[in-house]
């Protein structure tokens, strides 16, 4: 491993609010990993950036702590030496460009490539900005990554992209939605376009719908305050649902390029139709857990959680059916949910195809069970195809059997670690490629789409129907599907 | 398992020819299984017919050696001492009518079905038939099971057939292939028809060729003088193959019933291009083992073996282009190769699907592997779809492999044993169900077109090219695809 020419030129990869937990979580270990992978090259250094006064050993000691708790093989020495000799720490008010001078004694961004990462709050990413650029930190070459969510609505998102935009060009920009890093929705492209068995089969005179399930097993985890300002809708559905949607709806781009790849996406985000009060009803579901059990274990309700506001209408569960208004999605519902303290953590993606035209053993089964293409982004991400088989036997004359066809990733690429999401995307905002993250006009596409959605829940001032924790959601999430002739995937 | 009514009524079972190789390997195995699965009725019997003067007590040992022989787990005692009740002998000169007389002790043919199952020299066939006519032994509800090879061309197989049918009906008649009581071959139905991700796709839109291969790995096993008669083209391509062919490539049937299959299955035949002197040596390749070695070890080439004919001329391997000139398969050639001493044994149909009509990767690679769907016979009964995917990885961007989703049989309907082909045969013609049997028009229509190749084989008098045994045939047969730009898959 490592050895190909994959990696990264040499830059300086800074990261803002390297306390905070995403950087502990997962961007230090993330960046960890590709040191180990030999993907960074030997003179990319790591800056983090955070408001406390902090020594080099403090910073040091804050590294190693988060890579020994959140790494999740043991350490490798060699790499962990590598990787600490690499770090470096600025200690500065993210708002005030005078803290911003000492970059200069670190990094040139006149003559490598700067790429910084905010992993902050957005309500300063526009500060930070006018910091870097009075410092005049910003060249043609650097580089910002931005960590959702970007706004809360159309106009709020606007806000934040604007005060990016007045100091970086949109080739400049890396939105984060770590889904997009995920190695099953990148292989989604692949699936799609370099095999022919879907490839010319995929639009609406052979797929009947598609469904595609995020379903968290956790709770709140203590963000009772922040989640309930978002909601599922805004946490889960706007960005990761709707950009893997993209990618299984969009038309074949014209090449492989970024822009090609967003062109196509975008262009799906402005066919999905409307949802407004006329129709929100038909076409939405939301839900709030209310006490249950998890695994047998009791858990509380949304609205017994620490912190919470007993008047809340937050949905902690939406279930929405998708019309895409396009040549080749006219008639193929896109059905989507996404729910907090589901049975089990689930996301898959999953293409129900439309029966043969004819059912030849319609004397044994009224309907035959359709062929479905699955894709798992977790917990085992892999693709399955279920077809129709004849039951080896005797006894069993022309008995039919569901069976799947599977491929395991873990299984399949025995010697290959999955790599994190992260891993993927930092590496390829080094290298400076914009295909996996997401372009202002989708964003501002998906936000439109949702608004529509999120306004007219709140005119309607309807409470989310509740659910009990550990289920899969309100019952009227299986009307939603079940009106249609269709059901769940299970 | 068998408490199911999927069993057959009470019937006679007569095996002409029970003292045979075929009746000892296959035949009474066959039965006890039946038995076993109680699929047999309690007062169905087996009754032996043989030229020999027997006691009973010598029959039942003979059929008991057989089992401890063949059957390849240990046996049953309770389904033994129940299978060896059923089993009676009758010595008589198969072509006296007198002998026949003992038949009317033991059976009642006007009351209960007769089944006979003719597993002698087809020479015989039609004195059978006419001895148990001259006993009034055939009633409306006869049966009788015809063993291969029925004739050596169109002539032959007429006589034959004409023998048969002066005393008993088509719908009488039972000609036996034994690939079609195969799983994997009664699955390909299913799979064809039962999953629309197939059906909507079998044709000439989709499908760029078909390779069918019965790649045997023994030699001629003693058989040197019956085989040099036949060869391979008539001992496996105008049986074997063609009726796999015709499963693969038919129209969809009416219905399921034998009649609406054998239909359809017929009207491919017809379709397929004659090939005679003008094509033969563009489409078609012969090849004759010499010396070589099989797993390490040396064998004898086909002229070297015991009993054999130097001069002969006759193929131990045959590759074909076949062409189906119909609406949906115009332009999508059949490649059936067939040979002895080949390196494993191996039984396969791949079908090979067209590349999607763009490829999005040219960058990276010029052709991309076509997706095909494999179903094995042998060794292992499965389906297998080969796909692109992503290489996970980081270093390794959009790099794509050829990965399989897999559905092995035995690994899939782990409870299930596989069944022989001639339990699922023997059962149906005690069923009373034609449709894994060969009607005569298939039979006369399989002839037709091969005698076309056999004919102008003979009329060039060339001989067979040699190849080393334990290789994949002539170096000729490699050239008869390549020159289509495509290869044998491997």
């Amino acid at each position: 491993m490592g050895k190909t020419t994959s990696g990264a030129k040499a830059c300086d990869f800074v990261l803002f609010g390297t306390k905070g937990d995403l950087a502990r979580r997962k961007l230090l270990p993330s960046l960890y990993q590709l040191d180990k992978a030999e993907l960074l090259d030997k003179d990319t250094k790591v800056i983090g950036v955070a408001k406390d006064e902090f020594t080099q050993e403090e910073f040091i000691e804050l590294v190693t702590l988060a890579l020994n708790t959140f790494v999740k093989e043991p350490l490798c020495e060699e790499t962990l030496q590598r990787f600490l000799s690499r770090c470096h720490y600025i200690g500065t008010n993210f708002t005030d460009s005078a803290g911003y001078s000492a970059f200069h004694e670190l990094l040139k961004p006149e003559e490598r490539v700067m790429v910084s990462y905010f992993a902050t709050p957005p309500a300063i990413f526009g500060d930070i900005c006018r910091c870097l650029h009075e410092q005049d930190l910003i060249h043609p070459d650097s580089r910002v990554v931005l960590e959702k969510p970007i706004g809360s609505d159309l106009d709020s998102s606007r806000v934040i992209n604007d005060q990016v935009s007045a100091y970086f060009k949109e080739r400049q920009v890396y939105r984060i939605d770590h889904y997009l890093g995920k190695e099953t929705v990148q292989n989604l492209i692949a699936l799609r376009f370099a095999n022919s068995l879907f490839a010319s089969k995929w639009d609406n005179r052979t797929i009947d719908h598609v469904q595609i399930t995020v379903a968290e097993e956790v709770g709140i985890e203590g963000r009772w305050g922040y989640f309930d300002k978002a909601g599922q809708m805004r946490d889960m559905i706007q960005n990761h649902l709707l950009q893997v949607l993209t990618l299984v709806a969009m038309d074949p781009p014209v090449n492989l390029d970024a822009d090609s790849i967003r062109d196509e996406k975008v262009k799906v985000l402005k066919s999905l139709r409307p949802i407004n009060s006329d129709n929100v009803y038909e076409n939405t579901v939301r839900g709030q857990y209310s006490a249950g059990f998890l695994k047998g274990s009791p858990v509380p309700g949304y609205l017994e959680e620490e912190g919470a506001n007993l008047q809340s209408h937050t949905e902690t569960f939406v279930a929405i059916r998708v019309d895409i208004d396009n040549w080749r999605w006219a008639g193929v519902p896109f059905y989507l949910r996404s729910g907090k303290r589901m049975p089990f953590k689930s996301s898959e993606i999953v293409v129900y195809f439309k029966n043969p035209p004819h059912n030849l053993y319609r004397s044994s089964y009224r309907n035959l069970p359709p062929n479905k293409l699955t894709i798992r982004l977790q917990p085992h991400e892999g693709v399955e195809i279920q077809m129709m088989n004849k039951v080896p036997g005797l006894e069993q004359k022309q008995r039919l059997q569901t069976t799947k066809l599977d491929l395991s990733f873990s299984d399949t690429f025995k010697n290959e670690r999955i790599a994190d999401a992260y891993e993927r995307l930092l590496l390829e905002a080094m290298l400076g490629n914009q295909a996996l993250f997401v372009r202002r006009d989708e964003v501002e596409q998906a936000w439109t789409w949702v608004d529509g959605i999120i306004q007219s829940w709140e005119q309607s001032n309807e409470k989310p129907k509740p659910y009990p924790a550990g289920t899969w959601g309100p019952v009227a999430s299986v009307a939603l599907i079940t009106k249609d002739g269709r059901s769940w995937d299970e």
